[in-house]
């Protein structure tokens, strides 16, 4: 499991203070800590609140960098953002630029845009791509397969490996309710998006979007998240720190056989994802 | 999620001695507690060490229905076992036979007679089917699968209806390696045997199997229930004094939008199914 740990993140009020007070500790902090829980690679997201958001991810992007070298996952639907923020961004160990929709309301080509960018950014760059396009994000499941299905089509045009692409079907909270887009339905998504393409492309979501606003946010993360390693997801964007998460990860990793069972497979599946 | 509860059960020593001292407080405890938790029916199984299992079973069930109206779950491969057990056993509020192999190993055709005690015991009685036959277990997904079509197609042909069948394809534990027969081959089969017949058959499992042996058994029975529920899973034998488990299936079945989100909705769950 590729796991993206979430919390270098302007919308968290420690973060958004961090940036505007350009307090590193918090931030390194943050990093550390994540990289020891087991992050694959550390979300680095601005938010909406800095003045200027393309300062504010290289700060965030530096300040990191000083700490630990856990690859970054660049984090804006700002391209400008990302781009700053790769200027700055050791690329070497891996970068992940999130996220883009397959295009924008004007009709921009803003996937390919990304698709450039991690071009450019080296051989293990990749990028997370929504299944959204001009008109947001769709009310329904098919026409998200059918936007995944596009998300592919416009990688192998432009000679991008499928395994750089990371298709997110974007889960929306159960506290919401949709008759088209409920868990379930993103379950039967997963199962389609996977065999889309040989190799199949990742499958990521932001995992804890999906119990926003509700009184049991470990719980239904981590129960989503168990079905969801059975349909293919094998990313997402998570609170690291959610040890209820992490151990039924572990165990939802080892019935899918991606580890072998031993007494201690819980010890032996955080240190192999230190 | 219709529950099994597996406690009333000989290879547990406290289950094995009451029986042996005609202890029925265990017993009536051990059945009052499980429909407590929320045990939709009572598994009653005399276990191997009983010296006469039908005076056993009927002990057994006589002692439950003294105490309870939960339904019973009459569980033993001696055909003699269950239908010396449906003698005393109040079938009004349904029962099940657990559980039958295709065929046994003389080609005796044992289904046919659970079916047809099943059929004399009222509308709201069903069978457990395992996927095994005269061979025994088989040692691949894909003669379970075809295994369960024969069952279906008997189940047709005697007029039994396909809703009033469980059919378990039978879990391993996870810690006795076997390539053919991963936690993910059976999640797989569960997916082919919900689309054999219209209606689809229920589909059950010994939960506690997959953990057998292991250090982590309530968290690998969780999380592999979990997976199971976004499969077609409907049924299993389980631990219903698991809490981390019940509080795991409210939230699939939650997840799988088989009950409405609500702030409260594992104090709800828990009701409902009491």
């Amino acid at each position: 499991m590729l796991l993206i740990a979430e919390r270098i993140n302007g919308m968290f009020i420690d973060v958004k203070q961090a940036i505007a007070d350009k307090n590193k500790k918090v931030i390194q902090d943050l990093a550390k800590r994540q990289t020891d829980a087991g992050a694959t690679y550390l979300d680095v997201n601005v938010g909406t609140a800095a003045a200027d958001q393309q300062a504010a991810m290289q700060w965030l992007v530096e300040t990191i960098q000083e700490t630990c070298s856990t690859p970054l996952c660049l984090d804006s639907q700002k391209i400008d953002v990302i781009a700053a923020g790769l200027k700055v961004a050791n690329t070497e160990p891996g970068i992940l630029l999130n996220s883009s929709p397959l295009n924008k309301k004007n009709d921009e080509e803003i996937l390919d845009k990304y698709i450039e960018l991690a071009k450019n950014a080296g051989p293990k760059s990749a990028i997370i791509a929504l299944t959204m396009d001009k008109n947001g994000v769709p009310q329904d499941i098919d026409t998200r397969v059918a936007i995944a299905a596009e998300i592919i089509s416009k990688a192998v045009e432009l000679g991008f490996d499928t395994q750089r692409l990371f298709i997110d079907p974007i889960i929306l909270p159960v506290k919401v309710p949709n008759a088209q887009i409920q868990p379930t339905n993103i379950l039967a998504a997963m199962d389609q998006i996977t065999i889309l393409a040989e190799p199949a492309p990742h499958i990521t979501i932001g995992l804890s979007n999906v119990s926003q606003g509700t009184t049991q946010r470990s719980l239904i993360n981590s129960t989503f998240l168990a079905m969801a390693v059975s349909h293919g997801l094998d990313s997402a964007i998570a609170d690291v720190f959610d040890e209820r998460l992490m151990n039924i990860l572990a165990t939802a990793e080892m019935l899918m056989n991606k580890q072998i069972y031993s007494d201690s497979f819980l010890k032996v599946y955080s240190s192999i994802n230190k």
